[in-house]
Formats: C-alpha cells, structure tokens, sequence
C-alpha cells in the first residue's frame, strides 16, 4: 500500500536525538538503550523511522506497508521463485510493528512487508507541538540500482506499482535511467536510478509546505547544522516537489519534501523526462553538488550483517553534470 | 477511484467566464455556445468543472471515474437494485468523457460513473500561467442528505468507499450526523451532512498552499468580488484543510481547500467528532455565516429535467450554531 | 523617532507568562516579583512591553523613543503649555530605561518619552528560538479619543508626526474619523480613531509574515487559548496589514501585524478613506465582532494611580457597522 | 531620504519589456522610442526604474530622492569641494523628475539628488495586477568600490547616512572591506563593497515574502528564463534577508529582497560581520556563483558619454571564497 518505515544506523544516539528530535521535530514514539523509535506529526501509526546505534552509518531496513496479512504469503512466495530468502518476524521483534516478512530483494536491499503496527495519537493538530521541519509523514525512499530497468520489473510487475514518471538515457536508443513508482496516490514510494548498488539515496519526509522548508533552513543554520544542508532549498522538475537535501550528524541523507501532486488515474500516462534536460533535477536550474550524485547509504545484508557488495551500473552513460564541464559544484 | 468532475449551472456563462477563468485562473480546455469545460493546473483530462448556461442555478450533475469500464456495468446493476433508472451514455455524448453510466441514485443525486477521459496538457509546471486561485484539481463533492445513515451505507457497503472522518450528535445516543469518505488518499472524494436534500452543498477544489488561499482572497477583493467571498480564509477542525468558501456570481458554491491529509493507509480509524465541538467547523473558532448552513444547491432530475424535491432530514437534532444564540452570524 | 515600549497591566503573571512567553514566544529580557520585561525577536533593546502585576487589567503607560536628550526638554516645554503635568523619572527608575519625562498628556494618556535604552542580544537570526507568533518588534499604538481632530493636531503639529491614512465621515461636510500618524518610516506609531476615551485599543507587534499569523492562530488554537482570537486573520484595507487582534488572558488587546509598506518619502499625500467603506476594515469583507469596535484598554492617571474617566466622542455620527443591521457579529 | 531610482541600459527595448513588464510585472508608467519608465506596485511616484536603449548594458544613473529642494544646493557645495563637477538639470528633461542636480560623484558614479517626482496611482492594493516579481518599491544600490573606507566616510560624514552593517577583513589589523548606509528605516539605501570600481553591483527592489521570491523563481523556469536566475533563493546573514538575483537578458543585475529589519533607531550600533564567516554571505551555507563575485555593471561618465574607466581595489586581501578551494561554484 504505501512506504511504511526505514530504519537509519547512526553512531551516536545522543547526537542523534538532539539533531532529529531536538532540532527538526520529529516525534519520539519511544526509545530504548539502542533505538530511537520516531513518526510525523500526521503519522498514526508507532513509527516512521528508527534510528539504532551501530560501528557505521548506513540502512539496516526498509519496510512497505500492505494491505492485509494474506498478501504477506503471497510476497514470499514471490521473492522465493526469485531466489531470495525470506525470514519471517513476529509481531513486536520489532517494536511497534506486527507480524512482518524480511527479505534481501533480487536486487540486494533488505526490505520488510508487514500489515499491522501500533496505533499513537494524531499530532497533526497539535500545532502547539510543531518544531524545525515540521515533518508530517514518510513519503518514499530513492534507490541506487545497477540495473533501473530491472528493478523497475520487478515493482510494477510483481509488486504491482504504478510509474508516474521516467528518465532516460539521451541518443537514438533512450535506456531506462529512472523511474519514479507509486502505490499510495503520490509521485512515489520508491524512485530507482541508475547507480552503484544496493544503495539507498534518500528516504523522502513529507512537510507542510515551502514555508515549513524555508523555516527549517533558517533553524538548522542557527543551530550549529550549517554543512548538514547538502542541496536546496528548491523545486524538483520531476516531482514537482519543493526540497531540502540533509546528512545527518553520521552523513545518513534524506529529504524534506512537499507539493508534489496526485496520482490516483488508474490511467495516468508517466511523465517522461531527458537525462539532460537542465530542468529534470532542479526546475529553477540551480547547480547541484557533486556529493548528491555519488554519495549514498550501505546497506544492511541480512545474511552477513555486514553491508552489501556494491556493483556497478549496467549503463555506461552517464549524465552530463557529472562529466567535466558539468554543473555539479566541488 | 476518485471524484471525477460536476456540472454547475449558471445564468450567464459571459460572467461566469470572468469569474472562474479570467478571476480565478481556471484552465479553459474547450467552449461551445452552451458550456465552458474547465480544469484545474494539475488535470490531466479533459474536465473537472463544466459550466452550463440555464434559467437558474444548481447542480446537473456529478461524477465519479472508476477504475476500469467493467466496473461500469457492476455500477449499473447495484443501482438498478436500489430502484434506480440508469441510462447508459455514449464516448462524447459528454464531451470529453468515455462512455459513461447515469442514474438518480438512492438519494435523488444526479450521478454519473465513467472510466475514460481525453487527455489534456498538464499545466503543473506552467507557473507563468497560474493565476487568481490556481486551482490544482477537483478534490470533493459535500452533499446534503436528509438521512446521513443510510448515504453512509451506500456509499461505503456498496461503492466501496472508506471513512476517514465522522461527526456524531451530541447526548447519550449518538447518531450520525456527517461523515467523510474517500476512494482516493485524501480526507475525501465525498461528505455527508445531515440537512434538508438532495442537495450539493459545495464542490471542493485543491489549491497549492495557505498563501494561494489568502492570494485569491487579495484578487477578489481587488476585482469588485468582495461580496462573493462567504467565508474564511480559516482552518477546518475536520480535514484539517485550510479553507475559502466562495460563491459564484450565480450563488454555486464552492471551496479553495488545501493541506489536508494522507489515508492511504487500510486500517485507517476514522476521526470522530461531537456536532458542537467549536473547534470541528473552524478550528480557530471563527463564526460563520448562517447562509452556509442553510443555502445549497438544488441539483436537477435527470426524469424531469426539473430540480429535486427537498426532504427534511431525518434527525430533528440541531447544532448549536443554529440556535437562537448561536456562533452563526447575520 | 518612533513607538518604544508599552506598559499593560496584567491580574496574574504566572498566566500572562504562559501566554505571552511560553505560548507566543515574545523574549523575557529580565522579571521582578512584579513585572515581566519583553522583547520581539527583532529588537536590540531592553523591551518593547512591560507586563506589570495589578488589580486589574489596562495600561499604564506608552512611550516614544526620541532622537536625542535634548528632545527631552522640548517635549516637557510643549506639554507644559498645554497644561499637562510633568515628572522627569531617573534612569533605572523603569527597569532598562534611561532618564525619561512622563505626563498626562492634553488627551489624558500617560505617555513617556526616553532616548535611552538598555542593549540587548539581537535574535533576529536565532531562528532556533523562534515560536508561536515571533513576535519581531513593536510596530504601533491604537488610541481611542473623544476628538480625533485635536489629536491630530497635537501630535502632526505639536509632535512633528507624519499623516499616512485618515478614515473621514460620510455625507457633505466630512470630518476627520480616525488618521494613521507616523515618525518611522511605516505606516504608523499611533493610530487615533473616534471613540470613548482616553483608552489604548491595542498595541501592534510585527511579526515576519502571513505566514508566522496562521501558524500563530494554529498554536493559538492547540493551546487551549482558542477565545483569545477576536478578529482575524485578515487583511486591513488601511495600512494593507495582514492582521490577528489576541485578547491576553486578562483581556488586553493586541494585534499581530505584517505586511505594510514604507513610507519614507516626505511628500507622501495621506490615503483617504470613507467611514463606511467596506474593504476600509477589513479589505475581504469579512464582519468584526461588536466587542473589537466597543472595548478597549483603560488608562492610568499619574496623579491619582487610579485609571482615567471618560469623555465621549465629539462626532456622533456612528458608522454603519455600529448601528443594527451593520456588520458587526454578536 | 531614500533611494529613488536607477537607470539600467538595454540594448533591446522590447525583450526587456517581456522581461521586466510581461513577465516580472513592473508597472509600466510610460514609455517613449528610447525608454520605459517603470515602478513597483507600492511606489507612488513617476518611476524606479528607467530602461533606456543603448549600445551596450550598464548603468546610466543612479538617484537619491531628497526631503527638501533646498537640500540640493547643499549637496551642490558638497559636491563641488570634493572637485566633482556638477550639472542642474531642469524639471521634466527626465520625464516625471522635477528639477534635479547631477554629477559624477568623488568616486566615480552618476549620481543624481532630486525632491519632487510626479505622483501615479497607489497599485499596492490592485492585488489582481500583481505578477511575476509582485515587485513593491526600490529598495537599495550595491557598489563596487576600490576604497570602501573613503565611500564610507562621503555617505556618512558628508551625506549623513546611518551605518547599519559592516564587514571587516580578518586578521589583527582588521579593515572596513563593505558596509551596508541607510538613510531610510530599513538596512540600507546603498551598499558598498570593496572591488574594481566603479561599479554598480546591483539594484534591489523590494517583493512582498518570501513566497513571492519562489513563486517569481518558478514562473522565469516556465518562462524560458532559467538562466537569468543567477544566486538564490536564499537568505543573506548580512540584512537577514531573503534574495533571488537576476540577470536581465542584457546581464544587467538586480536583487528580489524581502524580510530586512527596520533601523529607526538613532542609537543603532553597527552588525559587524568577518570577511570569512561562512554565515555572512548566505545564511544557509550554499555556494554562490563566481560570477556573482566578479561580474558588475558599468557606469557612464557624464562627461565622455562612455563608461568610467575601473581602478582596482585598495586593499589586495581576497575572500576565501575567491581563492582556489572556495566555496564559490563555476
């Protein structure tokens, strides 16, 4: 159905907890010697995020929401005549959430699948309790895949996602270089590009408005977070969304987001944009910094619990701000 | 899947053009002698508002797109069950519109389901054309049902919808007295209030954010439509959406509505509130005008091509508002 | 040069600390048993309002900050040939303030002038602390005066006040209602307008923008404080100021206000208005309750440290609002 | 008293007139074979802006508007003890100045002082004219000087203008390398920083918010404009307000600002700010582009009709950020 949870690693759960809670406002559900169990003020349910205390920075999971307990047989099932092996996790192993199913996808993230989690009250009129970001709600995670047009396969034919919108590659022959997929009726829960992978880019967080964006810059920067703005704020041309790049204190990236558009048009026709076009990224063509494009989040192996091997993109082309001359900043 | 577009009636489509395209920014797809056909900057289809020139105000008629044509046929036969005459209309006999299903529905409301819809330009990113309002899209129906029960009933036992949000009436024994149901993830595609019906109270339109409420707020002012502003700008307890009732220069209402919320989620629970919470109309406890609690639309028989007769609701409880002494002003 | 600070008076501290300190977010400079000295965010000086404890609620004193000491004997000179009692108070005497002159003035308002003041941090860029309504600066003073003419001439000619705006009477021979007087380069420091008095209608405080003014009125409305919202949020047609008129816990009126314009150009030809223009007001036409036009804050006599009696307005017309049928809400 | 207007050569009248009329929304007041004669929705007089078709870009002049006609022969005298030669020019030889005195100042600019302009209609409240920029009023002048510290010294000691601001090389020996002179109530009417001079760096004009500046930024992207977006949107550390720079399709610059302070205060004590406080130039830490730092517009000298020859600046310390390794992008 949705974009349920991600959960961050981060070194310090102190330092943590002063940027994410103290700082942008996010709500601390609950929290124990190793995590910190966080939602949006919109969110319902007992977390959005969780941020557990590990050696290094990187995605220990992300998790989609389901509809009901019986799609969860039928998604193992599927990953298994992919080769992938699922675990399944009772309700509570972890917090807040039921009984849930844990696999590495066929393309090597550590993805969960559950139907049922704790219900918390509503603070989204709790205005008196809004602080920094402002954050409402998890919008979606952005994925760094070697293959986009397999990947993109296996979410809109397997696991049943809608395609809002497209990137491909310059020239006669255009190859899938992104695709922005979507149950809920948004842009997207899951955005798959062209990259080293498994890696997570961001997880999206939705806010109220450009204000909320604007007003969350000028408290980071008053607040000691100056170098924890990567990029923004600014309107993305895919998406349409207003934006805000951060690292948090361990380098963790994710986004504030807001006024991207609906998508419930059973019949809706993706958008389709050119790798260069200079107003794909940024609408208004502000230059983006290099660490954006070629940064990104490890992720957990299930197997191991160490992070994933990375491989390199099937596609050899790669976008012009990211060549010499191009117009990523140092 | 979502609400799909109406079909006011105006007296002088000259004026009614100078009042929704030329004032409030309004995309004017097409016009014949008789009709304005008019969608919002984010629609990807032919229509969301039809303007019809008549000898008097109201509503023709509303509808809903569904997911695919052979739910067209369910519909039929659901209705049909129900006692309703359904006429089947042929692709454009509407235009712009697939074949599509027509019916007096349960209540007396002039209903239409369709499935297909020409596609039109997205106008999102053509910032240098938003003007006045900059309606984004359709968002809701709000209708008047004497009996808000059994509206409930079919809207969410037989078409499936969900209830996000209900307002209860005051004392022991609770009852029904509004509820709010969405296909789509938002707070809505239809509300229910009790009140004298069938009639449409007021069709809803997204705009992007508080300040283009306020923006259109300053343009209607400074165009000689000051006296067309009903009520707000204000925050709503329910929805949680920051508001503008206006009313056309024929008396149509409708809403500028922006910053609700997301209920994608299945096992959404919904909200409930008591009639007389002073925080469930206007959440910042602002009076409102008795016009809008009592006027609404008047909304056409397909049989006689005359306008519905008007029962009175089915419970004699009356919010407080209404009451000698009231918070409704003159 | 411009409004400085303003003295009300409050029954219970502890209450008007949660309100004004805790909730709106104006800076506690410093405290005693029987004062709270505040500031906005913007301003570099001790206060710009002085909650005292008392019996009952009103204001005890205005004051005007001048360009220089020697203004200081000028002043008293003036006010001496009018007959207005004088006192010259040491500096520390208020708490941050320098040597000071206090008077009664011709209109009966206890008013004092100051050229210094204590400094203070500037925390305009300390967006981290900012809340509520911050609260930027003190922008002006409203008065209630029985002959608004008198006035007039006493601070444009006496004071050397500019004339941005005046309101005049209906009909052939139209009188002076109310007028809009600057030193600063804004649309004013004092407002005068024909009524019962001497009495202090409100104090304005700038807050950064529409905005701030709705993210106010959601805190407002969350913090249990959802009757101390009188008018608005709306925007005036004098002054173009977006506008929220607050009654603190005791009833003292104030008004969050952005959005005016500069008026630095010394011939600037005064804005005229008609007393029964409807956008005058309120530039959306939204009505005003009975209790913004009928009451205001009483004020101290230096002599008896009792508050002021009241004389009634010379005009008698009354405009529209006013009279039965008008627009004024119960 | 403020400044009053600013001459910008272009080399193509009417592309500018799509730029700056069609698009940015300048209120056109007149215009002739050789100029357009603009202003903002708040200014009251004939023009702010003047467009005048020349052979290359560059500034023609730029004025202050005086409180007095008898403060020209003043500035008159001034002028000519520093040996700058001065010329009288009669009302109306520029359309809608009164009489005017004219010269090239002691460091190089065209400067002119002028009292009376003719009055145009008050737009501010014709909210349904607002477009683009929404531009309200001219707010400043930029300048590139060699000798920040002698331009200091002639608008303060000899103009008398209020300092609001300054920054200061670092180091032991600290030098004044800009400083931001009010004689208005807001942060200032010039600024000036140290660079090959004369130059004029900028002209900023005041818009309504900080929506006003993004709402401008996506209408130039849907425009065809992208690349006239040179630096923003942001917000300055250094006036604490928020910008978007432009350049005109000739390159000449100019700023959008909005949310600067007032600075009524005759006891003001300078904001200084070190040359490399990372906060100074952009609140929120993004980079600005190299040409922001090196690109200005040319003078005309009154004398040759050609442009001011440059002199290179007196101090040879460079910011970091001009230095290999900065923070300036490509």
């Amino acid at each position: 159905m949705k974009a349920g949870h991600i959960e961050y690693l981060v070194t310090n759960l102190r330092e943590a907890k002063r940027f994410y809670v103290d700082t942008l406002g996010f709500v601390l559900t609950s929290s124990d010697r190793g995590h910190l169990y966080l939602r949006g003020m919109e969110d319902r349910h007992h977390h959005s995020l969780v941020l557990t205390e590990a050696g290094a920075p990187g995605v220990a999971h992300f998790a989609f929401k389901v509809a009901s307990e019986e799609d969860l047989p039928v998604l193992a099932k599927l990953l298994k005549a992919r080769g992938c092996k699922t675990e399944w996790e009772d309700a509570g192993s972890e917090e807040g959430i039921g009984k849930s199913l844990r696999a590495q996808d066929p393309f090597g993230f550590p993805v969960e699948f559950y139907c049922k989690a704790e219900k918390e009250d509503w603070m989204l009129q709790r205005f008196d309790r809004y602080k920094g970001a402002a954050v409402l709600r998890l919008d979606h995670f952005n994925l760094f895949v070697p293959d986009a047009s397999a990947a993109y396969d296996w979410y809109v034919d397997d696991l049943g996602f809608g395609c809002t919108e497209t990137t491909e590659t310059e020239g006669k022959d255009p190859k899938l270089w992104a695709a922005w997929l979507r149950r809920k009726h948004t842009c997207h829960d899951v955005a798959l590009t062209t990259g080293k992978g498994p890696r997570v880019h961001h997880a999206g967080f939705t806010v109220p408005d450009r204000g909320s964006v604007m007003d969350c810059a000028d408290v980071l920067a008053a607040s000691g977070y100056l170098d924890r703005m990567e990029r923004g704020p600014g309107r993305h041309g895919v998406s349409n969304a207003f934006f805000l790049y951060l690292r948090d204190p361990d380098g963790n990236r994710f986004e504030l987001y807001t006024g991207d558009y609906l998508s419930a048009d059973p019949d809706w026709v993706p958008i389709r944009w050119k790798l260069n076009d200079p107003q794909r990224q940024t609408f208004w063509g502000a230059p983006t910094p290099a660490s954006w494009f070629n940064e990104a989040m490890m992720v957990k192996s299930l197997k191991s619990g160490g992070f994933m091997r990375l491989r390199l993109p099937a596609i050899v082309d790669r976008p012009n701000y990211l060549l010499p001359g191009g117009r990523a900043t140092k």
